[in-house]
C-alpha cells in the first residue's frame, strides 16, 4: 500500500503558472509603442527590451540547462533585435523550449541542489522560482514606464 | 510500506521564501525618504507606501483567513498611517501574524480549492502565490520610484 504525501504545487502546476505570466510579460511588451520599448527609460535605467532580453536569456536556456545537465554562459544580449515584432518572436520560441525541457525535468529533481549557469546555486526549485520572481519584478518596473507615457498596463491578475 | 512523493516545494520552504521576499520589501520601504514615501508618484500611480498598505491587506489577513476559515474583508486602507516608523511597525506586526497563522495550516490544504476575501476563488497555494507575486509586482514599481529619486534599490537577490 501506498501512501502519497499530498503535493503543495506540483511541476504541471508550476509549469502553468509561469506560462500564464510569461503571457502577460508578453501583453506587456506588446503595450510598449515600437520606438519607446527599444529606447524608453527613467532614472538610468535599461529600456523594456533591455529587461525581456535579460529575461530571455535567463528562461529558456535555464530550463534548458537544467533538464540537460549541459551548462551554458548566461547571455542577456541579443545582437540586431531592434524591433518589436524580432522581441516578441523570440518570446514565443522561448515559450515552446520553457515547455519542451520542462518535461524532461523528472519531479525528483526539484528539491535537489544545483548549480545554474555554471555559478548560481539553489535547489531547482528556488532556482526557478528565481526566473519566475525576476520576470514579475522587471515587468511591474516596464509598468511604471507605461503609466508614466499614459498608457493603461494589461490587468495585472489577467494571466490566460 | 510507505511510498512518499518528493515535494516539488515544502509549507516551510515556500513560507521562507515569502519572508525572504518580504524582507527585501522592508528593506526598500526604508530606503524611500520620509515624504516621497508618502508623496512620490509616477504617471498617476498610487506612493509606494499606498502601495505598501494594499499589500499589508493581503498578506497577513489573507493568511489568517485560510488557517482559520473565518471570511474578513479586503481592508487596503490603513487609517492614521503617515510615517515610515508606523508602516514598519504593520509590516513587522505582519511577519509574526503570518508566521503564526501559516503554521495552523495542514499541508494537504495547499491543493484544495478556497475562496478569499469572501471572493476570490482559487487554490491555497495559487491564493498564496498571488499574494507574493503582487508584493513582487508592486515593489518592482518601488524599484522604478527610487531610481528616479536618484536612489539605488537594495539587490534583488538578497532575501536575508
Amino acid at each position: 500500500m501506498n501512501t502519497t504525501t499530498a503535493q503543495l504545487i506540483n511541476a504541471t502546476e508550476l509549469l502553468a503558472h509561469w506560462q500564464g505570466h510569461r503571457a502577460l510579460t508578453r501583453r506587456v511588451i506588446e503595450a510598449f509603442p515600437e520606438k519607446e520599448l527599444f529606447n524608453y527609460s527613467i532614472g538610468g535605467m535599461r529600456s523594456f527590451a533591455g529587461m525581456v532580453m535579460e529575461l530571455l536569456g535567463i528562461g529558456a536556456p535555464g530550463i534548458q540547462e537544467i533538464a540537460t545537465g549541459k551548462i551554458t554562459e548566461l547571455n542577456e544580449h541579443f545582437e540586431g533585435i531592434t524591433q518589436k515584432e524580432q522581441l516578441l518572436k523570440l518570446w514565443d520560441e522561448a515559450t515552446e523550449t520553457i515547455n519542451t525541457y520542462w518535461e524532461q525535468i523528472p519531479e525528483e529533481k526539484f528539491s535537489e541542489e544545483i548549480t545554474v549557469f555554471g555559478q548560481y546555486k539553489g535547489t531547482t526549485w528556488s532556482s526557478i522560482f528565481y526566473f519566475i520572481d525576476n520576470e514579475i519584478h522587471h515587468r511591474g518596473e516596464g509598468y511604471v514606464y507605461l503609466r508614466s507615457l499614459g498608457i493603461t498596463p494589461p490587468f495585472f491578475f489577467e494571466r490566460a
